[in-house]
């Protein structure tokens, strides 16, 4: 469909995503949602179709960049030292936002919303299906080179690094110091030996 | 003040957390809950206040009786067998709740209202501080005995725990099975030795 004049439906839909996170799905509204994306009623519908629609397509472009990067961290180099780094970087974002507490979009609507809605919980759980995948290969290659102990079970490993990754995201929400969550980062890479 | 006639705050409490349990504290509305709690409004705002300070109530009572529970079985027998014995209970409630992905109604509230509400992100923070804790005396007292790893620093392992335990309650909310749950519960325990 034609663009309005000076609307960007990518820009839009970033800082729908924005409010979403900020927010969650139920508390916002479509009156802020509106304002915050500068678009009328006409062009809402007609590009994003409803409030439902938006999310979802927000859930996606999150989950796609964040899918990417840590799959992307995790293949590059020395196994132990990728999870290590996907890992710090999640307590740096965590620990770091701007607006303290925002948690990541992913486990706030997981936990926000997936049981109540199957298009946001398969999302979800392909999200964690492939981050789990991801770290079940890095573990896999760390057994093999011996950089990883070979004494654990590498779905299992794997398991309790996605396990890890969503404890930190719940902690964060209630505002735990940067030394807490990185204390809880580091004993989640203590089984890898 | 004075009982209305057929109407108990005990059990209208009881109704009102397994809504907000459920449904979550947004999506829950003032009418479903003085429908799911049998009362009306006069009562409703002379016995509780408002919904917010309903909701403040029913977090009270739910924290009391985790606390409660989980101190009871940390202080009891083998501090080993004691911390695996909370994880089972932990994932035979995530699992086998009647209604699938409910989760638990803390973590559920940590992540949706916590960032935003001051009153809620200190009674969660309070409880984990508090479970922190009971997992921390748990581990010296495994690690005096020699039954509990010595070479891990008693509060990370405790902060571990802590977040092992909050990844399971969001894991519960994807639909996760119960196999995968244990996987990651028993993968938890794995730095105690």
């Amino acid at each position: 469909m034609a663009r309005t004049k000076g609307f960007e439906p990518e820009r839009a839909l970033d800082r729908a995503m924005e409010l979403f996170w900020s927010r969650g799905y139920e508390a916002t509204s479509l009156r802020e949602l509106l304002e915050e994306m500068g678009i009328g009623q006409g062009s809402f519908y007609g590009t994003f179709g409803d409030k439902h629609a938006l999310f979802l397509a927000t859930l996606d472009r999150y989950r796609e960049a964040a899918e990417a990067g840590a799959v992307a961290t995790l293949e590059d180099g020395s196994p132990k030292e990728a999870i290590r780094a996907v890992f710090g970087g999640m307590v740096d974002v965590l620990a770091g936002q701007e607006e303290p507490r925002r948690g990541c979009f992913l486990a706030n609507s997981a936990v926000e919303i997936a049981p109540h809605d199957a298009e946001v919980g398969e999302r979800i759980s392909r999200y964690l299906q492939s981050l789990e995948d991801a770290f079940e290969r890095t573990v896999r290659r760390g057994q093999a080179t011996g950089e990883i102990d070979t004494r654990r079970d590498p779905r299992t490993l794997a398991r309790s690094l996605v396990n890890n990754s969503l404890g930190l995201r719940v902690l964060a929400r209630t505002g735990t110091d940067r030394r807490t969550l990185e204390d809880a980062a580091d004993a989640a890479l203590w089984p890898l030996g």
